[in-house]
């Protein structure tokens, strides 16, 4: 007999009624009797459990109802339907096969584990309610990233994860290196040889693929990459990883607010997605994790995204008559509690604050006519505050090379970047989404080491 | 007016026949004499260019027909069906505007270059015929993985980039790390002090998630990973890279059989997708990079996969009479001659080489009963040779230690892979896909270098 999923039992119950099936899963919990037994099996597929019903007619009743749990096994069986029930349908089984046996001392028992706790078990986590939801989700957004660019045409790139410059100055890079630590190579000044490392120069890795997207997009329109990137920062917070995904994408022939556009499309296309893809892992969520989560992402999709300049936001801030830690001033960076309160007190909404300071923002963006902002953007969202944040991309190669030198920079650094608007440039803009801060706010876990499967952080690379 | 693209029009010219369109793009060539002109417009959104007529009704005739190439502009104007000529139909624009000029030392001048100057301005390369294809091959490729596998219910796990173990020991690693060099921290002894690193041990990039991926096959059954992953092998050849993307599906309740199975069915799934989606690119390929490319890809798509067992498989190569560089024996490593040999004289198809000496293969492959063997499979393609492996994985806890303790390598490293086998393992199995063999396969380029948008080799990590 081939086997079928619990997924596609649930999905298509009815059509099972009276059929004999064969499942295989792992047992999440096994009570018995003296002459009968109730098994809820996960196979994986599926949030939910299959219930399987075992009784004394089993030649092997006896070892099966002492089974630890998460013994896999593999059950052939009748489904009956059972309208009145928690769940649509039983299997009333007729042969029970262990597959293998677990053992007693299972770290995931019944009981409630803190996160904490599970996160030190990484490898089994993803077997309990809350990760099977939370890595399940994650799977969606991911694909619900790629078939959103892909319906509209977007080339996606993989933007190299090596690389042999700092240039955007984003943050801390980790060093990539094959040199022997033990045993530097030297010039005869002494200082170490990076012609001996493998790529003849310092390599690290990327903190982000903008600056190659941005090649693609002078070549194909629209594109977006989609990949890990990394930061070297010490900063043990629920919120930094040194190493997550970002979604990049870069759109030619477009100014900000196509930008702005792209971006709410694509936040309610995700959720839309979510929803749709995971309606029981999102109950879940908004059930035992978030209770606020419905409504927070109902609000999201059904809502048009507010806009609002920096100079205004600003004028909102100092009028509020809130009480802030940081103090509003022009010029300041908006902190997370300047961001909620206007998200969530001022607009209620998702909002896009746009034409912030140049002074706090990356050379790359384009400088606006007042000389004194630039036609950047961050969407804020309830709950969170922000969670993009893009630009509208500087093509004015003189304009460009001129903020490279104010800041410092060399352009020979740039080369590339800047023959870029040298051959044929055109306005073009681009955002960057933190993928996990994407299945934070889906999800409402509130620690960012709970949606990867396998977190690093400082002083933690395990598995 | 909204503005359209070229996509739209080669898709849909018919319904545009004699209507007014905005069109935004980069100029390929320009020709004109006195009166008029001609435009090869290309936007990125598609492989053919449109082709733009102006005249001199323009008000800025004169500085239209003397831009360099790789200008940009937007074009408004009528669409003029023309059924007999290459194009299905061309532009006659009533205005012109130059979003971006380009310089006459456009180095993509349209005199044929080779594939080694192109490398060297790979931020230009997207741009040529050849590389506008071979990356928009490469993004649907993608795509149509994460499809395959997204329709089947499986998971998408993203598996980390640092790790803190050579669990594999797949190949020489790249070490990660924060420490100064010039200034590396000491122990007593006088040892470099790892605890002082950022993740508080030696971590280095991963050669592949499969691990990992085990982690999520024995709690969602049906997972896959597609990211990054690193070789720091000093090899200058076509085929290595020391970054490339991987494809790793594992499935559990599982056996080689329908490991094969996934492996036929979604190379299939791969070229057919490709080859609907990119029919100009491939067409492009075929007639210009390698014309044995779609008779290669309708074998592959046609056929019924062979099968053979390496024992066989010597067999066969020891009786062909064929001269091999390698002498052939049993317990050998098959090179590249012996399996095209093969795929391409013996079985004219596809073929998976099965159970291999367990000598030369990994120690998470299961060890078949004849204790000689392992429960392997490589999948050889005509024109290529091996561009998949995998195997059952060893899910038999006391075999799998004895395997680790043979090898000489310590089972406490191993602590969290020999647990999934201890709480309820199964019988599970999986591959590896490279990407960028597949594209090579898929496109017919031969040098890798070719189809990663900025490739890192030895001695290069330049853009």
């Amino acid at each position: 007999m081939e086997s079928t999923t619990i997924k596609k039992l649930y999905r298509e119950h009815e059509s099972f009624e009276d059929k004999q099936v064969k499942l295989s899963g792992w047992i999440r919990t096994l009570r018995s009797s003296k002459s009968f037994g109730f098994i809820e099996l996960n196979d994986g597929t599926f949030f939910k459990n299959a219930q399987i019903v075992f009784d004394e007619a089993l030649s092997n009743f006896k070892e099966i109802e002492k089974l630890p749990i998460s013994t896999s096994i593999t059950v052939e069986g009748k489904v009956v339907l059972t309208p009145n029930a928690k769940q649509p349908f039983e299997i009333k089984a007729d042969n029970i096969i262990v597959e293998g046996t677990s053992s007693s001392d299972y770290p995931l028992q019944k009981k409630k584990h803190s996160f904490e706790y599970l996160r030190t078990i990484a490898h089994l986590r993803p077997r309990s309610n809350t990760f099977s939801a939370v890595f399940r989700v994650r799977s969606l957004a991911a694909f619900a990233i790629h078939k959103f660019f892909q319906e509209r045409g977007f080339v996606y790139v993989n933007s190299p994860i090596i690389t042999g410059s700092d240039c955007e100055g984003a943050g801390q890079m980790f060093r990539v290196t094959t040199l022997d630590l033990d045993n530097l190579p030297r010039t005869q000044d002494g200082q170490i040889d990076v012609k001996e490392d493998f790529f003849g120069k310092t390599t690290s890795l990327t903190v982000s693929g903008q600056l190659e997207a941005e090649v693609f997009a002078l070549s194909f329109r629209n594109v977006y990459t989609f990949g890990p990137t990394f930061r070297a920062e010490n900063s043990n917070t629920p919120r930094h990883a040194a190493e997550f995904w970002m979604i990049e994408p870069e759109i030619a022939f477009a100014e900000l607010k196509d930008d702005m556009e792209l971006a709410e499309d694509m936040v309610k296309y995700i959720i839309n997605y979510v929803m749709e893809n995971a309606p029981e892992e999102m109950e879940f969520f908004n059930n035992f994790i978030d209770n606020t989560l419905f409504d927070r992402l109902n609000n999201v999709v059904n809502s048009e995204f507010g806009h609002v300049t920096y100079t205004e936001a600003i004028e909102i801030l100092k009028k509020s008559g809130q009480q802030f830690e940081y103090p509003v001033e022009w010029g300041i960076d908006l902190q997370t509690e300047h961001e909620r309160y206007l998200t969530e007190k001022v607009f209620k909404k998702p909002v896009f604050v746009t034409d912030y300071p140049k002074k706090i923002k990356a050379f790359y963006m384009r400088l606006n006519d007042d000389n004194k902002t630039v036609a950047a953007m961050d969407l804020l969202v309830p709950g969170v505050g922000e969670i993009i944040g893009g630009s509208q991309r500087e093509e004015r190669l003189d304009v460009l090379e001129r903020r490279i030198k104010e800041l410092g920079m060399d352009v020979k650094d740039y080369w590339w970047y800047l023959e870029l608007r040298k051959y044929g440039g055109t306005k073009h803009a681009g955002f960057g989404l933190g993928f996990e801060r994407m299945i934070m706010y889906l999800t409402g876990m509130s620690n960012i080491r709970d949606v990867i499967p396998f977190p690093r952080t400082p002083g933690n690379a395990e598995f």
